[in-house]
């Protein structure tokens, strides 16, 4: 399983993924799941992937070495022209890389399957935002969605969707993405540290803060123990039940 | 799906349990899926049931009709000497039901499966907690792990996880289930209201409080407001991250 989680602010985009791979419990790895593309001052192009590995890594490497080679050079992630464009490219070359493997053809259901999440900013439009899914389509945050969610989603969920504001600031949303990682960490095996950051800045064209978390990180250490206490805490303040 | 938790605590046993039964999103219902078997002064057993309906109707109705019939008294409900019986007898009743219907025989992938929390007191003996699988067999709360859900478990496992004590008082364990079901609520349209609670007091060998909240409900209503509130508060009062 996989957690990434990225969210649309009116400041920019954050996104934050886990870095555990799994084929049953036993066969454990560690691979980065955060992908980023740019030509600095035009635009940024950063993807988180859920699903299987073999998929996602053809996925990231075909989309490489087409923007890579000049005769290939369209269409291609670094010559789109918006981010919808952007969307379709890796859209359908996700499909592709899923129906070369799969003898029945792609589905969503195929254990070939892999989703993506997409954001970032070309000029001279706004930051977008997209999941896109194993058939090739996609869905794009809006204001009254303004983030997405990949692999294990439920357990982090409910603190997401009560605590994110579009106001709010990187600081604060790390803070949050800690949070809601903490508890699917906390719940499922399949999901772990080290945990990928990266933070990009509306219209600064740039790729913005990195960082990558690892088990003794003291500042998630601190958010893992305070969070615990926090909730006990929470909850001792709602108005106890009168049997 | 379905929602309900029972906890096992040292004052006794809380269970919770939501009313919604659907066949896809169009054919929505609401079943009581909590069920009572007692002899006051020497057992209380109390079930919950998620999965499909027919299984968990037939189910109830064999177990009822089982305990009534004095030719099929035996084995029945009201007559084993002990909790771990009265498990072995759901266990296998429920086994019998998934096996009658399902053409290739009883699984636990079946679509007419079904999963039940068993909990209650048999003289002389503590209380105990079981949950069965559809296979027929099942796994008892120790003190390590002291509660169980079934049905849409993910949403509402954090502050379970975070937050059970098992000296707690049923009064906290009340507003602790009512905050586990709020975010599942929240997050899955196939669990809802009206929830129905039962509180069984250890050594009482009578059935204990019991009470359904409704939608409007203002304790419910209150806990549900007050809990997204408490919840972004206690994110704001955890130490900012630092760029």
């Amino acid at each position: 399983m996989t957690y990434c989680v990225s969210l649309l602010l009116n400041k920019g985009l954050v996104f934050m993924s886990d870095t555990r791979t799994n084929s049953g419990v036993d066969n454990v790895s560690t691979y980065r799941k955060m992908f980023t593309w740019s030509k600095p001052g035009e635009r940024v192009i950063t993807m988180l992937t859920a699903g299987n590995l073999a998929t996602t890594q053809t996925l990231v490497s075909l989309l490489d070495e087409r923007s890579k080679a000049p005769a290939e050079r369209k269409p291609s992630l670094l010559e789109a022209p918006t981010m919808f464009q952007v969307a379709s490219i890796v859209g359908e070359t996700l499909r592709e890389v899923i129906e070369s493997t799969s003898p029945s053809g792609q589905s969503a259901d195929s254990q070939f399957g892999a989703t993506v999440i997409l954001g970032g900013q070309v000029a001279p439009s706004d930051p977008r935002l997209f999941l896109i899914y194993p058939e090739g389509n996609f869905i794009e945050a809006t204001e009254d969605t303004r983030f997405f969610q990949a692999g294990e989603t439920k357990y982090g969920r409910p603190i997401l969707v009560r605590a994110i504001d579009p106001e709010m600031s990187f600081e604060e949303a790390v803070k949050l993405l800690l949070v809601s990682f903490d508890s699917t960490i906390k719940a499922n095996l399949s999901v772990g540290l080290p945990l990928d950051l990266q933070i990009y800045t509306k219209d600064s064209f740039a790729v913005g803060a990195e960082r990558r978390f690892e088990w003794d990180d003291p500042y998630y250490q601190s958010i893992s123990t305070s969070w615990g206490e926090s909730l006990r805490t929470a909850l001792k303040a709602l108005p106890d039940y009168e049997l």
